[in-house]
């Protein structure tokens, strides 16, 4: 699959690249980016992707996500997606929380979102089939992280394929999009008024149909705006305990739902998958 | 002075605010940021002012300078000024290097710029009196880095008032704007054109006439694209070799102008001042 570079800049010893290339699942072109650490020559690294919040393009946590210089030591790739298909053509809604810039990580039934609108089968198959064809990337060591809304993607993509990630954290997930005014409307958008298909989409349920994952780490900062109303971490929380799942759940005083609270504990996360992915 | 809170977020413990003011000095409302490190009640912390390059506002450095996990570790204040003054009143030119965005941290003499273009009062004045009153900082222990333009920013204003900066540093500096085009041009239009009266904003002339510094930190990206004809470190190695003051000049392969090269040296250079200032 051709790849076209947008850029890429020296940073931290490795490169920080942008790229765009057509995608087949979506229909449109698609950009993202990859922070390729100092590594020696023919060497594979493990992969850390971070899927995105709410209105997000790639280059949210690319500017101000403070990853490269833990990823440098650590050796590690790390993968930021766009967060919906984009262009003219595409669907859209004008509000921020659905249609572009909220594809929600879901393959969606329901026109006119089904044309365009299939994050999961981008990221997890054809992205993914990408980053190991154009990068240094050993694909049997991949983990998953990401902020709001792309920590629901992080926990229900692990949740589903969890020979795929050997590990799986999140900042301020929607834990429960099932059950949350964000997640409500998103998914009766793209996958339509019956719930029970929903479940598939949605961390807690998916913990309650019996998917499991090796462990979860979760930050949630407490001044947080949508913390009581669209988050609710208590909800995964009780699924896990029931399911036997080992969360570290930490509430951090103080921090709010911005980049400045996942650029703060983004090396946390990123040692703790390091030591998941024996890097 | 007062002071109106445009924004405050946690991070790495500390607070990242954002503050607007009217300045007497420009006759403009000013903007700036500053970073507060997580610190015990009634201490006072030393200071560190980051002035930015062309096109730039507070806003840069402040989301992709990563300085705020050092500054945390070593309790600094971090200080990042807008370049020049905003507005619909204030003059402007239509090229990115001149005007609004472009204030060389002089104080204008020729018309219309004279009016608002105050830049070198504005911080070392107005500035630095509303950081003393309103925030930690220990004002006996500052120093100062910049970008670029920024770079010529500090070098200048730290020779022309030794006493005041403990320590003094530049990425990819504007090191003799009397003799590249974007210094040329912006002294021309604020300063007029005897060149006589550029020498004060000119860090290489003024260690020549006698101006020094204890010693300097300057980091230089070799993949700049304004290495050669702007830039021209040389020209400050000469001068810092002929006046006996100690220039660690690092060459750094591979590195462009861009943010992905502050950020990834920025820690070297709090570091550096954090030492100097006792911190």
């Amino acid at each position: 699959m051709a790849l076209d570079t947008v850029s890429t800049n020296k940073c931290f010893g490795g490169v920080q690249g942008v790229y765009r290339h057509a995608s087949a699942e979506t229909g449109t072109d698609m950009v993202f980016s990859v922070y390729v650490p100092p590594h020696a020559e023919g060497v594979k690294l493990p992969v850390v992707w971070y899927l995105s919040g709410l209105t997000c393009t790639h280059a949210n946590v690319t500017e101000k996500g403070e990853y490269r210089r833990a990823c440098a030591e650590l050796g590690l790739i790390f993968v930021a997606p766009d967060t919906s298909p984009r262009g003219d053509d595409v669907a859209d809604d004008e509000a921020y929380d659905f249609g572009k810039g909220a594809g929600f990580y879901v393959d969606a039934t329901e026109a006119p979102w089904s044309k365009h609108f299939r994050m999961e089968s981008y990221i997890t198959r054809e992205l993914s089939e990408l980053i190991a064809e154009h990068f240094p990337a050993d694909m049997e060591r991949q983990a998953i992280t990401g902020h709001s809304m792309g920590g629901h993607g992080a926990l229900t993509l692990a949740l589903k394929t969890p020979d795929r990630f050997k590990s799986v954290s999140a900042f301020a997930p929607i834990v429960a999009p099932a059950r949350v005014p964000w997640g409500e409307k998103a998914l009766t958008g793209y996958i339509g008024a019956d719930r029970a298909a929903w479940r598939r989409y949605d961390a807690t349920a998916l913990i309650e149909d019996g998917a499991r994952v090796p462990e979860l780490l979760v930050d949630q900062g407490m001044a947080d705006n949508f913390l009581a109303e669209q988050l609710r971490p208590e909800l995964l929380a009780d699924a896990c305990e029931k399911a036997g799942i080992p969360l570290t759940l930490r509430m951090q005083e103080g921090y709010d739902h911005s980049y400045y609270f996942i650029a703060t504990f983004m090396e946390d996360h990123l040692r703790w998958h390091a030591e998941r992915l024996g890097s």
